[in-house]
């Protein structure tokens, strides 16, 4: 276990990290004065005699060799975070907390800036100067925390979101964290607390699980469930839903539902009074696992699936395994191809953790189902914040979708679920990567085996004719007479290979029966 | 006139300066060796012994002085503009061209980094970071060239856009260039030739201005005219000329027309597979000076006003005062009230200008009007680089607009111009700024003397009722019951007041008729 604490000069972070070591038995290190210790001189100094490039390196060496320790928590110096690789190398290793302080209480604290390098001079001017260069560095953490009042109020604070593991999705000043928890949808309340207006959108199924709260400060939008729903109507009704509340533009939209609800109420949050705040509390595994995270939201149109929309990020993810058990047994199970996906896409440890844990996954065991999401939504906050925008990184993502795309179309609504389509797009796709050299049917084998005993479709013959391949050429992702096709290879390797669509036909079908 | 040359290292930057200043009969400077001379030392030696904050120091204190100096073409450092203080000067003085090249030219021309201290060590993987760095600064300029091949054809392209006098909106990496001269709509081909696909959207009375070119690559979509259609019934017809061309993420939608097809055709952009391209060809005077710029985008509800829409800025703007010609007096001369605005939020340089060509302007004077846009267009660009998403700074714009819209509310779609309600809420804001001691009668006076030269309303008393009081209320701008009122003071000055709802209406109906 590692804590890492973060946050300005004079917001208590060396205080903060003594006693939240206490309560969990870590040992705590002051990252300021690792550096003194090694360095033999004090900061100051350090600044002095050899500039703060040079003061930078050696905190990133100390800082990012701390993550080889166990159980320690770390107060940072202020500006450890600022160098992005530190930063990306703190929030894999442990749980980063940013402290919070208003400027006046840190003045109080910090005095004039004696001892400070940073603060030379009009040490309230050059503080805040200091804060707005780092507001989006301080903003990539796993939570923040208000550090003023009571130290004892600060460290139950901090030991809470440490206990809690969630998944930090580091991007800059639009960062937020998914919190993993039975029951955490009772958090919602606090989450949303600064909001003075709300539109909860859910649907007819689930419905259920709108907060029991509801005043008159929230609009309640609860739509027709299913795909063949997601358009433009259903989006006026969440404007709608908003505009009723009177027009504030520090409302948030909060989508308590599936997939299918978080795309919709997303838009809605992106382009109500050209954007307000947006909170998911994802109610399927499908939608917890990767619709809920990554900022993608819209709406199908006559011409296919999502194809008017924005990227808008939610402010918090609230992923509450409790409310699968009202989910019917085959989406549930459907949602796991995604994961599949994912722990590919990772590497060799999680296929391995879901090789483990496969029938207890399967049978909808919440510990195991919690630990798969964990993982997988991992993996999707490392790929979204390389890449938000899908420019390029994201595309590995489409792993197993092209066919899978193409299979769930021809399938016609309601013939195929997402999740089964997404688990022949694999299969698909190993079989390509086998032919391609980059995959073998010792691989191809072992994917086969981990879909099957998970509960999901294989037999990708069944499903794949001339129609299902038509839809291949329909994929919007599509350049040209080429598609942009995932080919697995090892976990935790592919590659983005551009291939004629008769190729991929030619490949999928050939020697089958 | 005044001319600086950006871009990397490598690109030509001297060469071109010296062919620019002969061609414009202009001095060429060249800033890398204007610092050598003063330091008395080469860049590498101020590197080794003062290292690169000295350097950039230094660099900022000669680069802002030679703005003083007329009639020069200077060639800048690689970094010069990554100082944003550097950067906004030059904006500000002269017209900044950043000239391109592709990484491989760069590096045969700088050979392996002799003599340039950021490349040593692995000299191109060393330039990849260095662009990748720089990439927003060097975006924000006032036009870009390509710098490969014969050097008099970069010299024409940079004679070309100084003598244009386009205006830059700085905005990182989404900034661009308005440019602003009869006959300009001729450009669009050139604007949009990298577009794979086109969605050109117009009205009925605007659909002349379609460019004669139209193609297989384009879809067009003609709208109906006027406030009443702009719903999201017309973004579903752009949105559906998008896909008709194949849903191609490199597509780009381009507004022919006023306020309100720009509005929506960038709304349609934001949203289209999640974003492509914008571009608009602005054909009133309102749009021109106003909505064209900035990138706000969106459509009505019936609750209200642009209740829902994006930022997404264009990637150009060409304000063609050749298609005025078309435009009713009476809308052209309702533009010029957003003219007076800006001026007013600008300073007296500008309001004298607009006093100066008052009768011009109202009777449609393309050189006067072609400068009156040049201006305001400044003005706009400036407070959008401030505060893109209107979080604060942006705020003043809506000078005039609080009563403006309130009065244009309660006459009913079709009852008054938007521009003439602007004007009336300008004489509305100058009672109150009178009222609170930010401005006096003489200040009053001289507002209502400009507005009635121009053509335009000034006539509260008629307008000014407690039907058009009340819509102040349900201005979506409105904190609580307060609204954020715009003060204004002498040109140029302004302040944001939080007023009561009942403050405005006594404050502006008490003592009058």
């Amino acid at each position: 276990m590692r804590v890492f604490l973060s946050g300005p000069m004079g917001v208590g972070k060396s205080t903060v990290a003594r006693r939240v070591a206490q309560r969990l038995g870590l040992r705590a290190v002051d990252l300021d004065a690792h550096i003194e210790a090694k360095a033999g001189c004090s900061i100051p100094e350090i600044f002095a005699r050899h500039g703060e490039p040079t003061f930078r390196a050696w905190e990133h060496e100390l800082a990012t060799a701390l993550v080889d320790e166990d159980d320690v928590v770390v107060a940072l110096g202020g500006g450890t975070v600022t160098d992005a690789r530190t930063r990306r190398v703190l929030l894999a290793a442990g749980v980063l907390v940013t402290l919070d302080a208003p400027l006046e209480t840190l003045m109080a604290r910090v005095g004039e800036g004696s001892g400070r390098p940073l603060l030379e001079g009009d040490a309230a001017a050059r503080l805040r100067t200091v804060l707005d260069a780092r507001r989006a560095a301080y903003a990539e953490c796993h939570a923040r925390v208000d550090a003023t009042g009571d130290v004892e109020r600060i460290a139950d604070a901090v030991v809470a979101w440490v206990r809690e593991e969630p998944v930090a999705v580091p991007l800059g000043e639009r960062s937020y964290a998914v919190e993993i928890a039975a029951g955490c949808r009772s958090r919602l309340e606090a989450r949303t607390a600064n909001h003075p207006a709300r539109v909860l959108v859910a649907d007819r199924n689930t419905a259920i699980y709108l907060p029991a709260s509801v005043s008159e400060r929230d609009a309640v939008v609860v739509l027709e469930p299913g795909e063949e729903h997601k358009d433009v109507r259903a989006v006026e009704r969440i404007w709608d839903g908003g505009l009723s509340l009177g027009g504030d533009r520090n409302a948030c939209v909060v989508a308590i539902g599936g997939g299918v609800v978080g795309d919709l109420a997303g838009f809605g949050a992106a382009t109500l009074l050209r954007g307000v705040g947006f909170g998911q509390v994802p109610t399927s595994l499908l939608a917890m696992v990767d619709s809920s995270v990554g900022g993608k939201t819209g709406f199908d149109r006559p011409e296919g699936k999502n194809l008017v929309g924005a990227f808008h990020q939610p402010r918090f993810v609230l992923c509450d395994v409790e409310t699968l058990r009202t989910l019917p047994v085959e989406e549930r199970i459907a949602g796991l191809a995604e994961v599949v996906k994912s722990a590919w896409l990772e590497g060799e440890a999680d296929v391995a953790a879901l090789e483990q844990d496969a029938e207890a996954l399967r049978s909808g065991d919440e510990e195991a189902t919690e630990r798969a999401i964990r993982r997988s939504v991992r993996t999707k906050a490392r790929v979204v914040a390389e890449d938000e925008r899908e420019a390029g990184a994201r595309m590995c993502l489409n792993l197993g979708h092209t066919v899978g795309h193409a299979i769930e179309a021809a399938a016609g609504f309601g013939g195929l679920r997402h999740g089964e389509a997404v688990a022949l797009g694999m299969v698909a796709s190993f079989r390509i990567a086998t032919r391609l050299g980059d995959s073998d049917a010792v691989a191809e084998a072992r994917l086969i085996a981990l879909l099957a005993r998970l509960g999901l479709p294989t037999d990708l013959e069944r499903h794949l004719d001339a129609h299902a391949l038509s839809f291949v050429a329909t994929d919007k992702k599509r350049a040209g007479a080429r598609v942009r096709f995932v080919v697995p290879g090892a976990p935790g390797a592919y590659r983005i290979v551009p291939l004629g669509i008769d190729e991929v036909g030619r490949m999928l079908t050939s020697g089958s029966p």
